[in-house]
């Protein structure tokens, strides 16, 4: 007599313990098939923006990205993108902020909204109050046929695939992609980018998925980490400019599933007041952007590293291969390849969903299913 | 034989056991006093703006509003009156990050920068990036002559006399009281509201600093209920809208001067990722909007705190006197008088400024000097 112990769920994740390692390890996928189709003979080739006619994206003076949770940070990554590429001005809101204060949308502005599942019900509801200002509307969503999609003049559709676990992984990295095609779409329209600035640009794009394929190969090193870990009580995130929006996403990712008190900031922030929390033994990532960098952001950001080591702080830092100014000052690196500014978010939030991911798994909790959040906020 | 024990800065004080309580105790009038004589016949007279010449502020397209800690809290609230008031799109940035990413500004942006001292170096940089740029620039500073205010078009002071203490306090409810009169300049001068209406705000904004000093009489309270939570390891603040800001200064001056963790969040994002954090005893404080503010965000942010005192957070709710909504969900009420929604943050601040300051009074620590902080921080 013998028992069969069969987890219905198994096959579907595919070997994996988890839906979400199984999301993770699928990233690199996500950003190609996202990007399959719509890079043509170096330039971006968006058709399904065709529907907006003629002119349309030429003749918009702003731009307002709307999200809530990770999409925000995502939206954040868009606006650098945007502003830097297409020189348009962007203000990225939540959702459920933005139509409660009388915001400033005419005919001239282009709302862009992103949900993954294109249901959330506070992006809907402020897509619907866009759309009755006379603003133009675009939907970034992973879902086919969803209802947001529908509402919005246009959609581009992120091919990122089912994501079952409720942490969001797969599908901002998807989102990111589909932003940064979408801002070097605008740079083509409006001539603010040469085509071989775009061709060079689009060109990083598409080696993103084998550059992050090799982050992910770090996964063992990220798990014993978080098994050290366990006991921690407040783990903070620093970054810059593009890090920025990394350090916000790696601080979710473990208040949702590690029910750990973190937080993300940007680093020019540490003096004007968190740097008070600093204490001995305090665990902090550190999103270093690369010594290319221009503006020596490395050298400031490498200064608030020697700042908060200084007053005792167990420095995580994520860094590029090769950083030789970090070694000195980092308890750990986790070594990223060489990638131009707005690209590195795209590699560096991996290890962090992992760590999240493996601090949760080794205190035993269901990271799959962390527990009062839904997978798509369908109620205001 | 006796042995006299003087305190030299107790008379400086003036009979206050910290320069920060005096401070507080200074709010009501360092709005009176930024009032003061700016309001003639109803109407806003802000004869520092002449500098910028006839038409000016009619031309601009576009505010950006540049500011660190608290400063871009105020920062916050300036967007939301200038946008709602005077119809102008307002983009607030931290200034360490904004001139890093290729802004998009022009002769067309007007940039306002707030720095208590006026010399804050990471907003001094970001002021010159702009002026560079063509962008008129505005500065909201509380030192007569201070170099940003210099390096600007033009000033509007505070005057809210001098902070001492390190964590800012009368400096911020003074900096929303000139960017409440500056964003109603600009609806003068844009007529985008009546004089009338321009009249009536005028009239809440100066009968603010009695209302307040009514908020301020419950000092004691607040230090009844401080005196109970020095062993609280972290405190959550929820609001909405005008409350949005008011949470994050919250948990700002909570982790300046009593080094807990604490995170102010839009208590829309709740449901997107920080509820997973609620767990029994949990303290959360909620800023809850007026039963009488449109688009029933009462409503909404009362099911917030069912929400999460189901799940065993001990609700701290500042709201308006008379809200009985909150009464059977909330573990302390503090109640403040009744105020249009933009008003209300500069009642709804000064219970968390106490708060902060009397949790670290109760644990013994340094609230003027807060360890590892500076008062100016004049570099990058």
């Amino acid at each position: 007599e013998f028992e069969i112990t069969w987890d219905a769920s198994a096959a579907e994740k595919g070997g994996w313990s988890s839906f979400m390692a199984k999301e993770i390890s699928e990233e690199p996928e996500a950003i190609s098939k996202t990007l399959l189709g719509r890079i043509v003979d170096g330039a971006v080739r968006l058709s399904e923006l065709d529907v907006l006619g003629e002119g349309a994206l030429a003749n918009i003076d702003r731009v307002v990205i709307l999200g809530c949770g990770t999409a925000s940070y995502s939206g954040m990554l868009g606006k650098y993108a945007i502003e830097k590429w297409a020189r348009i001005p962007v203000d990225v809101e939540l959702s459920h902020e933005f139509r409660y204060r009388d915001p400033v949308i005419n005919d001239r502005t282009l709302v862009v909204s992103i949900s993954q599942s294109g249901e959330t019900m506070d992006t809907l509801m402020a897509v619907k109050y866009a759309v009755a200002a006379g603003a133009k509307t675009l939907s970034i969503c992973n879902t086919q046929g969803a209802t947001i999609a529908r509402e919005s003049d246009a959609a581009i559709y992120t091919h990122a695939g089912p994501e079952v676990a409720v942490a969001s992984t797969k599908a901002f990295v998807a989102q990111v992609a589909a932003l940064y095609l979408f801002g070097l779409h605008l740079a083509q329209v409006r001539g603010t980018l040469s085509p071989e600035e775009i061709s060079g640009l689009l060109g990083e794009l598409q080696a993103l998925p084998d550059q992050l394929a090799t982050v992910l190969e770090q996964h063992d090193a990220i798990t014993q980490l978080a098994g050290w870990m366990t006991d921690t009580r407040s783990v903070l995130f620093l970054g810059r400019h593009a890090g920025y929006p990394v350090a916000l996403e790696g601080a979710l990712k473990l208040k949702e599933l590690a029910y750990i008190h973190a937080e993300g900031f940007a680093a020019g922030e540490l003096k004007h007041g968190p740097i008070a929390l600093i204490e001995p033994g305090q665990p902090v990532f550190v999103i270093v952007p690369s010594p290319r960098a221009k503006d020596s952001l490395h050298k400031k950001v490498v200064s608030n590293i020697q700042e908060i080591r200084a007053r005792g702080a167990r420095i995580l830092a994520i860094a590029e291969q090769g950083d030789a100014a970090v070694l000195p000052y980092a308890d750990l690196v986790i070594p990223i390849p060489l990638a131009s500014t707005l690209f590195e978010p795209l590699l560096a939030v991996a290890p962090l969903q992992i760590f999240a991911m493996e601090l949760a798994a080794a205190k035993g909790l269901d990271v799959d299913q962390p527990r009062n959040l839904a997978k798509s906020v369908t109620v205001e």
